[in-house]
Order: C-alpha cells, then sequence, then structure tokens
C-alpha cells in the first residue's frame, strides 16, 4: 500500500491562537482555583463552597453557603424510580465501569422530562411575573395573572406537583431555609404566592396529585435569588445527583444479580429504619 | 400491513421479582436517605457529608468528615490540560447540552491512563506491601521491597510522580491532614515510606519529573485508612471533579466560539490572581 | 443496624401494564426484525438496507436502496477535525474502551453546531419553502422568497456554505444520485433552486466560504423526498458516522501516545494516497 | 477582581508537534476515505463495505463483503429485552436528544455481560484451542482438551448457549455463510467442534438451556478467520447494534407515554406477523 510520507514535526511559522481560561490556573506545584490555592481550601472550604466558587467565581457569603449546601443535599438522590438512577443501573448490571454507568445517568438528567428538567422552565415563569411586578402589581397580582393566562390548559405551571409528594419535603425545606437565612427575594415570594394562589383554586378543580411547589420550582426560586441563571441551576442539580447515581450503579453491580431485567415498580426498601440526627447545627 | 393484536393489560398471575435496595425510601411527601429525612439533613449536613453517607452508609465522624472535604475539594478541577475537560468542551462547543457535555467528560475519567486512573492501582499496590507489614517487617522494609520488585522496570508505583507537578499540593496537603487529624493508618504510613525511599533511590537515577505521591496516590491511601475500597475511592475522584468539567463546558459555551478546534497546550490562565483566604476553620 | 425487612417476592393481584413495540420480536430461537426472520435476512440483505427497514419499518426499492448506502456512506467520517472525532479521540486516550470513546464522540453530534446538526434546520428551510410552491409559484420563485426573508442577516441558509469545501463533494454526488435514480421531489428541486439563486447573489456579496449546498443539506433534501423526517434523517447521519467516530477511537489508542495532548490542527494525513474503485456497480 | 491579563495570539517559536492520521484526508473539496474519493465510493460501494474500508483498511472481496454485510445484519436488533436497549429507552423517555439517547445504549454494550461482552472471550478461548492445534492435535482433539480445562466449572465456555435462544439462528446462519463462501479457517472449525462435543457430553448434563453457538460466538469465529482481531470483531457489534438502539429510542418518544417506568418484561411485540423475503440473492 502507497503511503504519503508527512513530516513529523514543523516549525510553526503562522500565528497561534492562544484561548482564554478564568477557572484555574496550573502551574508546577501550583493549582489556583478561582484565584486560590487549592491546598489553602483543602481543610478549610467544604466541597458545596468549593462548586460555588468554581461556578460563580467567588466565595459565597456564610448564609449563601447554607442554602448551598441545602440545595445539593436536597437533590442527591430519590431512589430507585427516576430514569436516571434506572438508566445508571442498568448500564452498571452489564458489568461495566461504573463511571461510566453514572455518565448514562447523567444523559437521563436536566431533559424537560428528566430529573432537575423544569428548574429552567420554572425559573423562566417566574422571570415573566416578576416582569409585571411592581408599584401596583404585588406578588399576589402576579401570581393571579400568571395562572389566569394557564387558565385551561389543565396543566400545573413548572416546578408545581409531584406524582409521588402531595407536599415535597424538598421544597417545604428549602423554602423555609431561604426564610430563615433572610434569602428570600423576588422568585421565592413569587413562587409562594403561586402556591397558595393554586391552592386556592384547586378546591374548585379535581386534580388529583398536590399543587404545591415541587423540589425543581425550589431550585429554581432560591437560585433565582441568589442571582444564578437558569442553566446554572440546573446544573447545580445535575452535579448534587451525581452521588446518588454513583451509589445506585455500585449497589446494583454488588448486591443484584448481573443483566437482570430491571422493573422500577418492584423494588422495596431494606436499608435503615426512619433515624435522626443529634441535634446539630451545621 | 398485517399486526399481530396484543393484550394491553394482563392479570399476572406469576411470582413477582421483588427487589431490594438500601439506599433511599421514596414515600409521599417523605424521603429517607440512609434513613434520614431529607429534610432533616437539609441545613443541617453539608453536600461533602451526604456523598460520605450515600455512598458509605452512616454519617462520618467529624474528623473523617473534614478529611472528606478536603479529598473532594483537592480534585475539583484540574484546569484546562485533562482530557476529560478537554471532553467535555469539545462538547460543549457543539452547542449540546452542557449536562450531555460533563457527561462526555466523565467518560474520560479513571481509566487506567485518565485522571483519577491510578488510585485504584496504588490501592492495590499499597495493599500488597501492608500484607507483609508486621512484627519484623516496618513500614520501610515494606516500602523497600515493594520499589526492589519493580527495580529495572523504569517506572514509578502507581500514584507517584507527576508529569506537571514536582510536589503535588493536593497530595501534600491532603497528608498533612490525615496526620493532624489522626486519620493515619497503614496506607498513609506506607505511602509516605514509598515516598521517602523513592526519594533517596532518585538521587542516583535521572528521572525527570518528581517521584513524590500525587494527587491519586494520596486519595488512594487516605481512602484506605478510612477503609473504602478502591472503587469507592476512584468514585469519590469521579464525583469531586463533575463541577470542574461543568464549570469548562459552561465557560466554552459562553466564552469561546462555537466548535473551534481546541489546542489543549495553547490555553492562558486570565483569571483573578492569586489571593488567599481569610484566617478560616470550617 | 437496624433494617426493615422486606419480601423477596409478591403476588401481585393487580392489572400489569403491558407495552407494545413493534420493532423486533424475540422469541426461543426465532427473531423477527419488522417481521423478517433475521436469519433470512443475513446473506440476502445489506446492511444499509437493514438500517432502512429498521427505521421506516419496510423493505426499500431497489432505487431507495441505493441513495441510502450512498447517504449512509456519504457521512462515514470526515477526518481528524470534526468536534466529535476528537471527542472520541481524547476519550479513547485514557485508555477507556473503545465503545465509550464512541458514545462520547456520538454526544458531539446532531447538536446545532455539531456534525449533521443542520440537517433538521435545513429540512424545515426547505418544508417552509415548499409550502407556498404551487401553480402559480415556481421553486425558483419559492427559492427567491426564502433568500429575500433572510436577506440581511448576512448567513446562508442552514445546509448551504462550508468552512472547507467551496463545493462539497459529498453533498453534489447525492444530488446527483437522487436525479439518476428519479428519486428527486420537491425537497431536491428547492434545494437546487437555492443553491442556484445563492450563486447568482453571491456575486454581488463578499462570503468568502462556498454557497453551495453541503452534507447536511444534501442529506435533508433527499431524505425529506423519501418521506423522512427531519429526526429520522439526523438518525441517519449518527448511525453513519459511528464507523468514523470507531475508526479514529481505535488507531487513537493503537498509535498514538497516550493521553497526549491533541491539537486537531495539527495532523497530516498518512494514509494510502489517492486510489480508484475499478469500475464495478454495486 | 483583579485579573492577570494575557496576549491574545503568540509567535511560536517552539518545534510543533504534528501527529498522523492514516483514516481519512480532508481538503477544499476532496475527500478520500482510506485513500478512496468519498462521492466515488457513493452509490458503488454499500455502508457495510465502507465500514470494513474504514475499520480494515482496503476493500474486501466479494465474498468477505458478504459474510461482513451478514454480520452487520445479524446483530442490528434484538428486541426490547438487552440491557442497551433498556438504558437508550429510559434515557429516550426523558425526552433528551435520541443520539444521546443511543450513547446511552452503547455504554451498556461490549461490557463482559452487556450486549457482545463475550465476543473477545470467544475469541482468546479459540486462539488458546488453535494454538495447539497441529499435525498430532485435530479440532475434535483440541475442543476436547479445551472442555476438559474447563469441566467442573459448571460454566460453558464464552460464545456458547443463550438464556433464550437453545439454537441462536443468527449463530448457526453466521456460520452456514461461512461454509458456503468457503471462508471457514481454524476459528470457525474448532468452535463447531466445540459445539459437538458439547452436544455430546450434554446429554450427560442437565444445561438447562441451550449449549449450542450464540451470535458472539459466532462472529468472534467468523472474525477471527477473516483475521480481525477481537477488540475490532467487538467493535463491528458496536456499530451493528446502533440502528437498533436508535430505532428503539425512537419508537419510545412517539409511542409510550414519558417517563414512564418500563418494565422489560411486560412488553408485547405487535408489530408485522411473519413475512419472507422475494428470493432474491444481493
Amino acid at each position: 500500500m502507497a503511503t504519503s510520507s508527512g513530516p513529523k514535526t514543523a516549525l510553526s511559522e503562522t500565528i497561534i491562537d492562544v484561548w482564554q481560561t478564568a477557572i484555574t490556573s496550573v502551574e508546577s506545584n501550583k493549582i489556583l482555583i478561582r484565584g486560590y490555592p487549592v491546598d489553602e481550601l483543602m481543610g478549610r472550604l467544604s466541597f458545596g463552597d468549593a462548586v460555588y466558587l468554581l461556578l460563580v467565581g467567588d466565595m459565597p457569603s456564610p448564609t449563601v453557603s447554607r442554602i448551598m449546601e441545602a440545595l445539593l443535599v436536597s437533590s442527591i438522590d430519590h431512589g430507585a424510580i427516576p430514569p436516571s438512577t434506572i438508566a445508571a443501573r442498568t448500564v452498571a448490571g452489564t458489568g461495566a465501569p461504573l463511571r461510566t454507568a453514572a455518565a448514562a445517568g447523567v444523559l437521563a438528567l436536566g431533559s424537560p422530562l428528566g430529573g432537575g428538567g423544569s428548574i429552567e422552565s420554572c425559573m423562566r415563569f417566574l422571570n415573566e411575573g416578576l416582569a409585571v411586578v411592581g408599584d401596583w402589581v404585588s406578588y399576589d397580582d402576579a401570581a393571579r395573572r400568571l395562572l389566569d393566562q394557564r387558565e385551561g390548559t389543565g396543566q400545573l405551571p413548572p416546578g408545581y406537583g409531584h406524582q409521588i409528594h402531595k407536599r415535597d419535603p424538598r421544597a417545604a425545606r428549602l423554602m423555609q431555609l431561604a426564610f430563615e437565612l433572610e434569602l428570600e427575594g423576588g422568585h421565592t415570594q413569587l413562587a409562594r404566592a403561586v402556591e397558595q394562589e393554586l391552592t386556592q383554586r384547586r378546591t374548585t378543580t379535581s386534580h388529583s396529585g398536590g399543587t404545591s411547589l415541587n423540589s425543581d420550582g425550589a431550585i429554581a426560586a432560591v437560585s433565582g435569588d441568589l442571582g444564578l441563571d437558569a442553566e446554572t441551576a440546573t446544573l447545580l442539580f445535575t452535579i448534587s445527583r451525581v452521588p446518588g447515581l454513583v451509589a445506585h450503579a455500585l449497589e446494583e453491580q454488588r448486591r443484584q444479580e448481573a443483566t437482570r431485567h430491571i422493573d422500577p415498580n418492584q423494588h422495596v426498601y431494606d436499608g435503615p429504619v426512619e433515624r435522626h440526627l443529634p441535634d446539630m447545627s451545621m
């Protein structure tokens, strides 16, 4: 087979395009994350704070730090039902490397109907309402307008209602923390007003499931008030769920028969019975 | 086209296989992570602790909590050079959803030559040495034996040496924390003995780069002393790097021209200049 | 640790949801692909025809078969430049399984700016024009209207122009085959009219690259005339590129140094010099 | 925030590393696949032949072409049961892009227990036997030795037996074609000898399923005789299954309710009833 011979190296005479990145500087023996030496952060900064620093570019304040940790904890796992979990378990069951299984799970997150998939649409929904809130329009007014516009569609707004939870405990707790930490802004206040308006209207409707704010909705509201955009908020959700995907993939390989047929509906939980933290503050 | 008609539903008369999971219980309005209500964890537990709880099954002690956060922070990003980062940026540059880009990055982690890829082999290496440590064999003895066996291969043991860092700041800090927190066990002590022996032998060799413990090696050593297996330690690395992959994918889409040709060598860091934390303890 | 005990099996008394699929029937010793026994197809049907059968549901006619093979061949590889190829090579370079590398490459296909990414938008563009073609509006008229609407945007319509190819050889050949095989319909005729109109207008503009129909555009046009929707046409592209991703991943692991920094611009081709088929018909 | 300013471009004075690839040459208006202009291949070469050309580097002979098409057709789909199919459907059900769903499916292929996962181990098994075949050792002798060595493990050799098919129709047909096309070599002959020996021994054992050569085994045997290595053979399987993954992902999004819980056991086939090709030769 004839082959064209090519040079192994070439003295470049052209202008090379240099590109910029503002995330991490790596030199010999020195790694700066957004300017901070990583070894200085280690032992002083929590992983949650480091996530914030990496994505936002600066350190969180103490209250922002606490709500961020809570947000990341809230979505760390949701049992064996979500498509992302089933995808991760299905791939893990073939004996694939577990990181590969986790990656397959990530591919099932964030799409319109996947886990975290309504964070973005809920933030758009809230921003639409906030655009009209002002001197003459209260949060309650805006909530009514938003719901009037959707009247007759038969659909709850994005971020409201949940197949399993009539009252999503993650959403309730995240909203409570935003209040306690005095981090409430327009997004959370409008989200609450919409929830109340939905409850009132619900008495006359027959929606079977709940209508209260769900986890995606609370993440959207709290992230919006922190100044995060919808895409970044969805990525926080993605980051938070990876440990859950990893844990399920690991359990699948260690506890289940390989390449079994996984019926998502037929699992039972046999882990520790309900238990509680000793009274502690972080 | 003729079609075979099938029943829409069937009354199952067979015994259904029920399968068990011990990770998360999800009932209406109640989510228990390893037994703990998630809303109770929110605001009280850090994300790092929740990662530990999820993977290990129980709460970390305060000192284990601190080393785990440090471990997770240590690997959160390593700049624009690693293959995982380039894979994530390359996919992000096509306009793909950022979670998809992050998943592509995860696929470049953990393989023998990818990021975190020598955690597993280093832990095996250390376990091999620990198997002979005893009344008559000190850590130093074991280190010498391990290195004698590799003599002549011309290769450093897994977990030692780094292309960029002569002294990997992440490894040094993680080992220091293990010492300060009194979490040192056999793995870290043997890892240190191997490092010292390598330094002594090195004066007579001509290895261009450093021979000191690298980040993968320190993670292997510390994880080993915490009782984690090699696979779980590698998964901790995977979890810790996802925020970095996400940050790079986000920056790629927002700052760079789409589908550019990314030359990993031609980037410059233009983020914040070196800065430091105010004196603080977590 | 207390654990809740769960039943291992349960006699289901509920109605089980049965779901339907019309793709492949698998019984003991019998596999029917869209109704055809797979062992009967083997040796009689080409892989390209089987792809068509699987996606469309029926056998292609002889002329459709030929254009489909040509379409699949056209996009099988485009060298070392596309982001999908770089992503696959980058992951392969870490020592990851090659199927994993190919999957990472697939994640860089089909997005708006990735390979095959304008098939969908081009088909929408053509459909928009076809909606006005009729007794009083010729393909040329429709082409002029479509381009008039885009006047001033400074952008070529989707499916036209290519960074490297002034005249994309794949598009030219695919359109020629559609003509020879008498498979031309509205989409290809309108695509051609737009190309001609663009050429005429181009004399007065200064677009540096070419303005002729590119590979994505030709796939959109031909697929449209075959009655395929835009999503299916894009998936045909995805299927066709997988062998290319696999070939690059394989070459990366066998020929290149592991985890090298891949500069997409600095490759040279050293394969066989240009060669030609003996005169043959398929 | 202080930022370090960096140069936008730099005149490179260093020697640039140029790297080689022998797959595809892309110049303006010219694309050479392994030396052949792609537009010349279009309309003359089948997709299956192009896959062979791309992976192997040269054109297949007419008989090799036929067996390759048969091999690629054999594995194009295996219904709704394989983990890869379930992974693809699960991701598709979230509304993710279908290429993303296909990528998730690919991640479930090729692992030891995934689809195509015993091609590699079967080829090693056959090579082990072929190493002893010679003047004094027949294929039957080698088969006996191989099985004697595994006696008592209770496990069939890789590439033999199938959960569903007592006699895998794909394997039988592929072996028959290898015989008819006079492509039989050591691998297929030894594979057949092992199958016969297994059948004889089986009368005295109680293995519930079949013991005959399965699809993975036949692919390994035929590929081995074609001179392909185990990794390339497994990649051929990967390539061949992508259309199946795509078809299932597409059907999932178009026919099923989003994010449903997919029980792999509860599907029924409602596609075309069994039908047959008119007598034809490719």
